[in-house]
């Protein structure tokens, strides 16, 4: 067993569940997911139970998702109600459907036991849809195994290097960080104070140094969310003579596609000219920018990782969340695995 | 043992055979084709028995191939006749030559034991040369199992889906299927009456409905003959009244390349308006078109079928012919096995 | 053990160290090379000791190289000297640094025991910076085994074949070859008179015949040097009445990369005409279309022996060299094996 499966993942943003069925690979299982005709979502293996063919190259006709190849057409249970040929399906003519749960604008699929499938518990990414932030989203396919880019984004300390031409200050070396733990959750705090400009800044009009405080919260599998405060240097966040105070929520959410590569479900959510949307067009394509720079740098160690996989390697401070997020992540295994083993007596 | 080997394969179409060797891969042996002086193919191991490199990359010198590497020359038995500075090829060089048989444009090789091959067993797709037919024939490589093709063009429900674009009538969905079979042949009759105009036939001017009648007959290991015949719906063929009366033979024969890449090669020859040469190379597009729609579906099928090769998948009446040529080809594969193991003893 | 390891590879050529590391893998180990702020080069194992990323993708400060991920610094013996978030590098980060010669335009990689370096012995090929000649240099990856293309530099008998579009001529077929060979190094001399003009000669406005020596040294594991000695026909070297007599030195070194894929340097050098620079423009695009001759059947080659790796071949006298320098290579990998057994008792 590689992966968690009692877990929700997730595996599409709202707005990618249109007019035609979506597949996509999600830890090795082909899903292929869709919306019905009174708008919920729906989520069926993505391989027909006849001659395999993906669902997914297919067509939906209201609340039902037909083959494309010989017209099976299947419920939103995953039940095949018509086949060519004969008037019944055969019994057991059916593929396994997941629970999904669509919230704020992201939908988590739950690969594991149905009846453990609590919605409630799937990541509610609620600054997304509320009203008060402007938001923008993306996904991402990269070629790496999920756990790097959690590496990635629970250690910030590769901004004023990866991301020098971006979002990154070179000043950015002497950030304060602290943990905190709980069963199931990481919280990091780093805070970096009076940083020079970074490209970004200096292109929005920032000639100013910041200071910034990057709170990041870590769920199992591969959620995490940053809440970034920049204010001026030395000002408080909320003080009204500060010449900047901002806050921007990056919900961040990976998604294991197979050992060796993931999807990077993403959204930037800021508190600020909420109504400025050529500046919301603007940080959905800047945003690909910078995440483009971790997809090739993850994409890169990725492939030096395959070439030795035992090769050793050596922790820093500030892997202090990266290495707790795994610890987690193995003990969750070991107790699905307990679990699985124990329901098998 | 993966594939029949005392069989016959088609392994090219006639016109592909001219100023240049013709390298592929067939049931995973490197085969490299040619057409002598006189006009008669040979058919070869596509690796010189000198430093393995492709003969297919070399040039045809009268009855004989010449490596394009070091210029080993190889008569057409897969003799050495020539090798660089020494007066005498070494004792042994020699590549395996194949019995070849070229009938009516298509051109058939035996894998297996020499002296078992009968030239008289290859099939012969007499139409692709009968000056009553108009003809064109064509080859596509596509990456899944030949057996996914075969179960395709013998499962004919898949129309109004998969080609609704172009060959599939909307109302092809009762057909009436019947099936018989002898010990080597499998044959299918396939009754769609009153079907609505395709889009391929609303564009050649037929607006209203047709009755069709599919007869297919499979051979070993991956032959389809399909002949069809098209009436003006409620009348018989032959009948002078009717406003259409058509027959077409489609000619299809599908080779291993490797155990999920397969050649297909094809030809359509039609009975009516044989002079007209636009419309045939028109046909020589639109089937391009119309198999285009199975290579993409057949090729997303086989990587389905990668990520769980045993996956189960049900049955339905459809695939009776598709089941039985499976059936066919492991007992043929079973017997070969037998009598290698008898050969041995 | 597939490669010999106590041996000088060449690794790149002098030009590509500049302003940014040069990732290459060597032998299956990912190594980054990069010029020093006092002009000395560098080696260091391209995985980054922390999070494995390629250091090759971060940049020369001076003397170090910095990871482009987290800021790593290292220093050129491979000791980390910064990292980020805390005061001191961890004990023991490090990355491997590997002894590297700088000879001539060619930058040599030893990958086994450093106390076994000796620079001295690393290929010198002295002239391609010697200003009596003129030369140029190239880097060309291959997708073979790098001793095929050992095969290919010590069997001169493909060029009426392989090259008979550039530099082989097509009455090139009688050539006289003698070989002798010390511990570690084989020499051939290939002698071929009165050849007819290539298609090369004749662009350069050579309408005669010419007779041809060529002096092939090889050296374990993969370099071979030939002098190419062309005459007037009939004409000693050195004779003045001859109306051509020129001497090119192609310097030839093949290196590993992966079992079935490998690097190749080489350098082109001539003893005439050698102010001429445009010539020398001509030349360094000529050589890329011969040699891209030689990296298509190369690669074809290879293909066809993975398909069947065990496929029997036959040796002609041609073979001699390539066969010697197998077994030179086998004996060497031998002795090295029994060296490190011994170690280890």
């Amino acid at each position: 067993m590689t992966f968690l499966r009692n877990q929700w993942y997730c595996a599409a943003l709202s707005h990618e569940l249109k007019e035609a069925p979506l597949g996509r690979i999600i830890a090795n299982e082909p899903i292929v997911m869709y919306r019905r005709g009174d708008g919920t979502v729906v989520a069926l293996e993505d391989r027909c139970c006849h001659r395999r063919a993906p669902l997914s190259k297919g067509r939906i006709e209201g609340d039902n998702l037909r083959c494309g190849y010989h017209g099976f057409l299947y419920d939103a249970r995953g039940q095949v109600i018509w086949v060519p040929g004969q008037d019944k399906a055969p019994p057991g003519a059916r593929v396994r459907a997941y629970p999904l749960a669509e919230k704020h604008g992201f939908v988590w699929l739950w690969l594991g036991e149905p009846a453990l499938a609590d919605p409630a518990k799937a990541p509610a990414f609620t600054w997304n849809d509320d009203p008060r932030w402007a938001s923008c989203t993306g996904h991402m396919r990269i070629e790496c195994d999920y756990m790097l880019l959690v590496d990635n984004l629970l250690d910030m300390s590769h901004l004023p290097f990866l991301h020098i031409n971006t979002i990154g200050s070179a000043r950015d070396l002497n950030a304060r960080l602290e943990w905190e733990r709980g069963p199931d959750w990481l919280r990091g705090v780093r805070q970096a104070p009076a940083l020079s400009p970074s490209p970004r800044q200096r292109a929005e009009g920032v000639d100013f140094d910041t200071d910034r405080v990057q709170i990041m919260t870590y769920t199992p599998p591969g959620n995490v969310v940053i809440e970034v405060i920049v204010t001026e240097a030395g000002k408080k966040h909320g003080d009204p003579s500060s010449r900047y105070d901002t806050t921007v929520m990056v919900l961040d959410s990976m998604t294991p596609e197979t050992e060796s590569t993931c999807h990077y479900f993403f959204g930037l959510c800021r508190d600020y000219d909420i109504g400025n949307t050529a500046l919301t067009e603007f940080s959905s394509k800047a945003v690909l920018v910078t995440f483009g720079e971790d997809k090739d740098m993850l994409e890169a160690e990725q492939k030096i990782i395959d070439l030795a996989p035992h090769a050793p390697q050596i922790d820093v401070v500030g892997d202090h969340g990266g290495l707790q997020a795994r610890r987690m992540v193995e003990r969750l295994l070991a107790e699905e695995q307990q679990g699985t083993r124990q329901a098998a007596e």
